[in-house]
């Protein structure tokens, strides 16, 4: 069982960054490449991709052979195209490649396809304190995490968080100003996963942040369409495996 | 905890017991009234839909107050329109109301909302035997039902079956023709509960079976709308609890 | 599916309000009386049993016909001889009696054999405010609560919490220290059920709060042995269903 | 994420193969030799250790170091000394190795101390037809595995089986006789993971289907201690991250 090199896709609605300086500022080349630099760094084949790129980033070709999809986006939800949504979420269930969610995305179209649910969370923008405790430090995601991640200043998301039940709960996050969350969640589904990962609120400096940075590359690696991967078969099956007497 | 008297809804397609003698013949008065009766004689407040009834049998004030909808469809999904699967979908996940569906309402489209995959599975209309084995016995879907239901002819439904992980696994059936199914499955989705009973097909008389009857009666109990749901605070929320340093 | 008067022992270690008058002051009666009061005033039918009882309190005749043990222990857990945790156990697994732990019972020898993980934990006593919020609000265990439950001093217990995943995630915990836990955590476990609840440290008055005895109320509910329980066949079926060969 | 070498130790009761001519003319090494070979093609590094071994073979020098450990056990569970069984369970919870119990190990010590339930099933010697259908074809423990698994020849193991809900459900068997059963399991127990694999009665040749053996080495892979894991902070925290005002 030898370890292919994972293929990833970045996909970022990069719309912050070309419109608030603050944001341009924390992220120059936009949250995707700040994203794509330490998965890179690990050895990873990294493409990206942005809502304005012809097809928003999302055709056929941009996603063959892709194992992980990192998706971030926040305030243009609604402009990626249903068929494109379609189009991803076939992917993870009907082929098997990873979609890794980060912060806002628990709004996105795809997760919220994939999902079945609102996804509905409590939110506060106050730079608050955030601490994401590891809840189950054998997992692969929290590999090299001890304990907890500190973040200075983020936005608050707080339960109840409207997701179907978590296959895996790896983080757990408490906020200064009283909160909780499930930060860390993965699904099964069809032939894929999907890991959610709260922290990335535009503002802030969350992807320079090493330990937060091995999260996303643990989560890749944990989405990624798994190696020798069985098409399954489906549909009608006219002749019985035994006689019918 | 006094129980209140749930109040149910069974959708049905109706369409195979109006155009085909051998499926009126098992079921006169369609399988939404085969369906009803037991539940009604156990005390249930029943009541039915069907598609070919003005709004679909699934306007808002069919579905008002129901605790749990019990459906049934085949041929004719596509004909169940979106606003109306919306509908349903945001009353299980929004309000609580339970969603129980039947054979291959796998297929629906609230069900496939609801799940987020593509629900495939193996099939085959041979008429062979099915015993459905109960996998858990403390289960309150498995109250009443001693190791395993013996249907004498139905049709076969084969694993893979692409579902997202149940929460709750309480029957696996076996077939006569060499394939095995996950036949009685639950999920939690929002405030409200789904649960999957696979036997069923038009041409056969499962619906007259008086184990199979207590399965629904049981699932009908399960998905219920809880007692004393208090609707989840969602949004914005302005002001911490604590004071942030 | 009416609803039968369910059968509780709350069994208590009953041995810092003998020892500790501070504890005394809270609960004059012990914990278990504490705990006792709101359950008989919704209706059940509550004994209580301690640890210097004869039998330790846990003898078949205490055990007969309970549908839900509730269980406080802390620093005698040793002194509950293995014969008593077996018994418990199979109650649990082979005849469907819940078992509610409640705060230091995560380390009691039933949990423990009934977990089979370590159940560690983090700790620390000193009186810091703690919030529960419902991170499952249609959950029958989160029933007539709403957000979350606001206790002023408590004892902190911090993630990993060492269990298995939970089948049922209700409760989570915030702490004014800092820190993160799973409060709330149902399992199935043979044909009964266990779920743990985290507040209750001896030294202050958290089972004198009217949500705290709500949610032990919903969770005795929860975890009793199911209506219409059938024993499971097991062991050697010489013949076979169908025909070999 | 470079993929060290998982270590391997094969733990055998290998009392069958020395008394019964027919069981050692399928397996003239024992059992534990069998199951090795394939895993040593593979390039993991295997030792194998047996009851009769100095130390039961599960001293603490050879669990040192382990990944997983894989047990076949049948006749002589009783003969396992409990300090050997906890040796073993901490070794999973408390140091992440996995372990691989196989066939009639779910009655092993080891199996039952980790699950904390009675383990039961039905069972039939009879040499029936066993097809083990893939319920998960994106699991990594079916990677390489079509559809299902046909065996001519096995011992029957049917449900209710009184473990756990699994975390991971991978294999539902068919059998010939009438009866279903869930025989690729897995569950995550502290920092570690157990998969339960049900063939392998020791009168049949099954651990020489060249599917069966795939199944094991990826159950192995599955199991095995997980990359840069951190043991976890537990125990009294005496100073708060925050302060107490």
């Amino acid at each position: 069982m030898t370890q292919r090199r994972p293929r990833i896709l970045i996909w970022n609605e990069f719309r912050h960054e070309r419109m608030n300086p603050a944001v341009a500022a924390l992220y120059p080349q936009g949250i995707h490449e700040a994203l794509a630099g330490p998965l890179r760094a690990a050895g990873l084949e990294v493409s990206t991709a942005t809502l304005d790129d012809p097809g928003h980033g999302l055709a056929e070709d941009r996603l063959d052979g892709i194992d992980t999809l990192v998706w971030w986006g926040h305030k243009a939800h609604a402009e990626v195209p249903d068929e494109a949504v379609d189009r991803v979420r076939k992917r993870v269930t009907e082929q098997g490649m990873g979609l890794v969610a980060l912060h806002s995305s628990h709004f996105s179209k795809p997760f919220l396809a994939l999902m079945g649910t609102g996804c509905f969370l409590k939110y506060r923008i106050a730079g608050e304190k955030e601490r994401l405790w590891v809840v189950d430090p054998g997992h692969p995601v929290a590999a090299g995490i001890s304990d907890c991640i500190e973040l200075d200043h983020e936005e608050m998301y707080g339960e109840p968080f409207d997701v179907p039940p978590p296959d895996d709960l790896v983080f757990l996050s408490w906020f200064q100003g009283g909160e909780v969350f499930r930060s860390g969640c993965g699904w099964r589904r069809g032939l894929g996963r999907v890991f959610y990962f709260r922290p990335g609120h535009e503002t802030y400096p969350t992807y320079h942040h090493p330990q937060i940075q091995r999260v996303i590359l643990n989560a890749v690696h944990w989405a990624a369409r798994p190696e020798g991967l069985e098409a399954p078969v489906r549909g009608r099956r006219e002749t019985p495996l035994e006689p019918l007497g």
